[in-house]
């Protein structure tokens, strides 16, 4: 199976580093060989090699700020031209985002998937925005859209509904699952000002550059589209969201309610109306025990279900490890259709 | 496809229905048709009928507190003979069980597997007493033994790893998974006396009319080996768990913590010890915001994994339906490797 890469940033780098320990062993013991033929980054040029390229090296020279153009092999590629010339099964899809736009990764995704490749992006946004029609032109072209690491890295939320509650509809779901504001409501009840949090957040990689997308419910909203989209059957896009942030809420406030034993978070919410799903974004005041409460930058997700009752998820920590690991179980989930398609086939 | 019960309480019963309901309409759709061929009860007789029971007529029966044995069909089966003589492919191993010794359940689920017939159970026993020696005879026998039900009811636990977090070893795991001392922990820290409480979870249907098991933290020791031998490939039994349970704890201090923010629950523990598993059972002091000092009677485990951090599943309630549907989820798998393994072989 050939991977190629669109993007190596942080996440996209763990992934590689992790083929080469821990996932290489779990494919080998699956019987699963896997070479990376390409990858294109935003500032260290792009490299094609058919035979596979070597890890090792790429990550080196990325490392010491060096281009990847010198491992490439053949004719140059134009960057935009790289979809079209790696020889690759599966895309990987890891872009910086634009979370207003949802672009380039749908623009990346639809690509892949027109020309024959499975995709598996850990970007909201293709999920959040275009959801319907990457699935059915990945339908169309018999391959495999997939996006674990959308919501809540790799803990399995789009994974759990799909493989362990069969028969479920969703009714309703409810989440804290954007990480800059839940550190910095808590810093708020510790008695920081908002300005610090958010500084604090920043210097710990919690928070953008420009924070104002977590602070002003926006990257929730995406988020709750996703799974609105996914889990609901739902087509919402992010403006449709009703969208409260965290900016108004008097940090004095925050404060008081601590010490009542009240915790606030960024609550996300989807819910069926009729045929519709409304998604909400909006600051809550939760009791001390409401899963949604959890300490510092914990994600966390409950989903209402038709046949087995209210049940939650949790992210503990939100490591970039728990990201690349979204990629891999995407990665295996496409074998283990690949496989079941080939007994049916046969 | 044909399904005997062995037991037929209340989470038999309600599997029962939702057949007639919800779940038949799930198979329905998947292709599936299953009959109940045989019920086996401790009060209220027995029936076989390979053409398939009138499910609403052993419903109306039971309910009535008569017996099945009038819609039994051929000879006469003495009740030891169940096993024997019902014509089934699946059995659903869901008696009272003997917590101190696992019994009768893991007889019953031994037999069955030994009889070629898959085995499900909601019981905890088989799978916290005997469940390399089950699993190894149901390989051996080709045949599936499944057991989501034993812990946290239908939250996809068992499934969760198998199915969702591919690769993954599990380092640890920790959990509050007894409702009862969840629920008597809650009332004491409101000020309630701990007779009062536990009067209370028992006339709620949370607590057994005896519910030493609960409050001495011999239930979650047994649900701690089923994880630890599952989960971690141990075999640890109940009695090498270590083990304190709530009655120690002063109602004062519970009080006076809460007070403070901080919330009282009985905890299990899994964690690998060089080549061993230690499980422990002990009550913690828990601050405000940590994932297992959820509300009330919520359950909630924590999994530290080897590639994906810390992941946690909640269940919101613990009803009945959430057993039914641990069953329900168990024959759904079944079916699934069915046709994997048709497929495998074609």
């Amino acid at each position: 199976m050939r991977l190629a890469f669109l993007g190596f940033g942080n996440v996209g780098r763990r992934f590689a580093e992790l083929l080469g320990g821990p996932y290489g062993e779990v494919l080998r013991a699956r019987g699963e060989k896997v070479r990376v033929t390409g990858i294109a980054t935003g500032r260290h040029g792009l490299a094609i090699d058919p035979r596979g390229l070597d890890l090792g090296a790429c990550l080196a020279r990325v490392g010491r700020g060096e281009s990847l153009d010198a491992l490439h092999r053949g004719r140059p590629v134009p960057k935009g031209a790289f979809l079209d010339r790696v020889p690759a099964d599966v895309l990987f899809e890891i872009t910086p985002l634009d979370p207003r736009r949802g672009e380039p990764a749908t623009a990346h995704c639809r690509k892949a998937l027109s020309l024959g490749l499975h995709v598996v992006t850990a970007n909201k946004g293709p999920v959040a925005f275009a959801y319907r029609s990457l699935r059915g032109l990945a339908e169309r072209k018999g391959v495999s859209f997939r996006h674990e690491g959308a919501v809540m890295d790799g803990v399995p939320v789009f994974n759990l509904v799909e493989r362990c509650l069969p028969g479920n509809r969703i009714h309703a779901f409810r989440g804290t699952l954007n990480s800059t504001t839940s550190h910095v409501l808590s810093r708020l009840a510790e008695g920081w000002t908002l300005s610090r949090a958010v500084a604090e957040a920043k210097r710990l990689g919690i928070a953008e550059a420009d924070p104002s997308n977590d602070l002003d419910g926006w990257d929730a909203a995406v988020k709750g589209c996703a799974l609105a989209n996914v889990l609901m059957g739902g087509s919402v896009r992010p403006s449709e969201v009703r969208r409260r942030g965290i900016s108004g809420l008097l940090p004095a406030r925050v404060r008081r309610d601590a010490r009542q034993g009240f915790r606030w978070r960024l609550v996300v919410e989807g819910r069926r109306r009729g045929r519709k799903i409304a998604v909400r974004v909006f600051p809550a005041r939760l009791p001390a025990g409401d899963p949604l409460a959890g300490s510092g930058g914990d994600a966390a997700l409950l989903l209402e279900t038709s046949l087995v009752g209210t049940i939650g998820v949790l992210e503990g920590g939100g490591t970039i490890d728990q990201t690349a690991y979204a990629l891999f179980s995407d990665l295996l989930a496409i074998q283990d259709l690949l496989r079941e398609g080939v007994r049916r086939a046969s």
